[in-house]
């Protein structure tokens, strides 16, 4: 295309100019904190948002994390503890003057505290909710009678409404003489009688019309409603599918309870998204900040899962000590075909674990995605298995060597794809997690059937 | 904590209600394809959202796709277009009648059409380009002179604005008076003289406050401007660490010229994560949509380097071949050792990509990191070797074995947690993606570690 020579110069690529702190004011925060030069700290600290702040305390050292709060003190926000990774916050609540944490407390919304002691003992969430004043600490008690991770307990229950029959005059002066609007908000919604919700206007449109025109005619095209029990991933995938702003939550009955916006929804799909890499790697629920012995007990169970698998793939390989003993090259050659396998396995799978994850992969289209995925094993196993074959050939000098590998790399990447697909479509229509377990399944029948089949063919062959 | 009782209803788990699309509505719709009754399939898809068409294209094969849209035919709305799988988009553009296509593209706003001829040919952006209308065409064309992936592509054009010295009354006056305000917008930005933004004010604060208030005293506490040469992953980084609704972004000289709004940096949180998960399983760009021949030929170069490092494991196998075929036990075992080190450092490796994509690995904390990595794998490694010190006794009657494996399962753990933290941050100084290179060599890493420290163990303790 055709454009203006001026222009050119924007061109080269993005600017990956970066957020992450910088190292050296880390160095002079940290030093601040090590002199106990308390007002130095507090300068040092101003221009932080709480988010960075919140980094800041995960990244430095327990001991270096414990000094720096005694000397920040009273300044201590409580937005901070919302950022907060769980595995440090009760570290840091710990270490908070009681003063100091009511404080910070009081400054936050209801559905912060909400999230910050969702995970507490009963007995932390007494003392936390004392401090609170009386329609704070409702608010809160209200939300936690929602299941958790529910769009009951990720709604604000400060919400706009307005009655389907108001124009825009109304609203306005409504609005305009209201004593305490939300901090933020986007839409009104718009409520029958029983106060179910019946559509959103947005403050721009209201903004841009005549007083006389009614509300009902200026109602967004897409408007979602969310029952108050639905999960939050589902929550975000409704956001990110059809591009909400806010929309209303609705109890049992149908009537108006709350709000979700779409910065709550933001942070859940960022979390459901960190869950499912982190499942896939067999790491489970781990965060940077925690400590040796729970990061250990996090990883033991995968590990475990993965030596009963892999005992499982040693005990087909034991069947075939005659063989191994007679031709050595076998031990040589037998990793190479298991491991070929494993990955095209692992590929298949990630791609099916996340078609599952985005609702894209349904019953219309199942046994397309199976067949293709068969097809791309079968594909790529005959093109590793030309080049494997003359590989052995050439290493070995044995032709029928070249043959084996051959054969028993196309069968096991066809079986690859095909385990790869179905075992995660089968875990999810059983309820459990294809992310979480999918892993060890499809890697166990990519050893076992590539060492049998590379084994068995050779025993049957050679011997 | 006491709650009241009526309310324990809510007290069983969330809901999985779900978006997906229903299987008998495919096949309904599919029915009325097949029938060629135009009137029902417009009444089956009139209830669907544009997102959701895109979904059910994506899901049908190829022939019925292009049936359904010759069927549908003007009813084709722009909006699927851009919400289409760029896999199919291509074939759904070939598709659709000339003028159907000029209506739809038409129907669109400009960052739309960006996003959608971005990565055509200079031909087929020209046909499309074409089609616009003079002020919708110079808009794209101008957003194209941006780098792929930048602020500046991603940008609305359409700013709200207001002189930094206005109050409120002037504001309200202003966008009352407006002819044609944005479809979606949430700020006012405040410019000075020079039209640098200064600060954002929302529309709910602009409705709650007199109108004798000045702007600038309602302005938000958190405003962050984007440079348009940024990249798209800080953008959606930024939105998701300061909780932005909207952000303005300048030019060089620092002077408005567009806006991004939460919605945008959300699609590019969900796509860069996507791409994360994708990349860390060797599967590069694929979706689900794309054919066997291209999903082949992704999958085919990570195949290939899995070989490549896989037959650098067998060449450590051959040299103890003398060892092999005399206790054949440790052909049998070996491959235990290797896998146990594959995950752990696979374990290891996902947390730190994940940490240097989300900015909480840095040079502040990055050797405690490899410290409790190295010890994690430490403790795993004595845990695991315990274990299969006991089998390897148990299995083959041998002491001396149970010690050698044990001795190298605990190297080779270790080996993982360290490579598996040490080669990524590596990988992300030196300019590469982390999530792309990784994999490959800290698994070469551990099979070699794993296949020497075993075999070489046997060798020198066992001949």
């Amino acid at each position: 295309m055709t454009e203006p020579d001026l222009l050119n110069e924007h061109r080269h690529d993005a600017e990956e100019s970066s957020y992450e702190l910088e190292r050296s004011d880390v160095a002079a925060i940290l030093d601040a904190v090590e002199r106990g030069d308390q007002a130095a700290l507090i300068a040092r600290m101003e221009p932080l948002h709480a988010a960075d702040i919140a980094d800041l305390l995960e990244q430095i050292s327990t001991s270096e994390r414990r000094k720096l709060i005694h000397l920040y003190d009273r300044e201590f926000d409580g937005e901070i503890l919302s950022e907060l990774d769980e595995s440090i916050r009760d570290d840091v609540i710990a270490t908070l003057r009681p003063e100091v944490l009511a404080d910070a407390v009081r400054e936050l919304e209801s559905d912060d505290v909400v999230d910050l002691i969702e995970d507490m003992t009963e007995h932390q969430q007494d003392a936390i909710l004392d401090v609170l004043e009386d329609s704070d600490r409702v608010a809160v008690e209200q939300s936690l009678t929602y299941p958790e991770n529910s769009a009951g307990r990720l709604m604000q229950r400060e919400v706009v409404m307005a009655p389907e029959h108001w124009n825009v005059g109304q609203a306005i002066d409504f609005l305009r003489g209201h004593e305490s609007l939300p901090e933020q908000f986007y839409h009104i919604i718009l409520v029958d009688p029983r106060l179910k919700p019946v559509g959103n206007v947005t403050l721009g449109k209201l903004m841009g019309s005549r007083r006389d025109v009614l509300l009902w005619e200026l109602t967004e095209d897409v408007f979602r409603v969310i029952p108050a029990m639905q999960a939050e991933g589902e929550v975000a995938y409704a956001f990110n599918q059809y591009h909400l702003i806010s929309a209303p939550v609705v109890d049992e009955d149908e009537r108006l309870v709350g709000v979700i916006t779409i910065d709550d929804a933001m942070i859940v799909l960022d979390e459901e998204h960190e869950e499912d890499i982190l499942r896939l790697a067999g790491v489970g629920e781990g965060s940077l900040t925690d400590r040796v012995i729970s990061t250990t007990k996090q990883r033991l169970p995968w590990l475990a899962v993965n030596l009963v698998t892999t005992i499982a793939a040693s005990l087909v390989i034991a069947q075939f000590e005659v063989a191994i003993s007679q031709i050595v090259a076998l031990a040589v050659l037998m990793p190479i075909v298991a491991s070929m396998g494993g990955n095209a396995g692992t590929q298949s799978l990630t791609v099916a674990v996340r078609a599952i994850a985005t609702k894209d992969l349904t019953g219309s289209n199942v046994w397309r995605v199976i067949r293709r995925e068969v097809l791309v094993g079968l594909i790529n196993g005959l093109v590793f298995a030309l080049i494997m074959g003359v590989v052995g050939l050439l290493w070995f000098g044995s032709p029928a060597l070249g043959y084996i590998i051959a054969t028993a790399m196309v069968i096991n990447m066809v079986v690859a794809g095909l385990a790869g697909t179905v075992i995660p479509i089968l875990l999810d229509k059983l309820g459990v997690d294809p992310a979480l377990a999918s892993g060890a399944f499809v890697t166990t029948v990519t050893d076992v059937v590539g060492f049998f089949a590379f084994l068995g063919l050779a025993a049957a062959v050679l011997l």
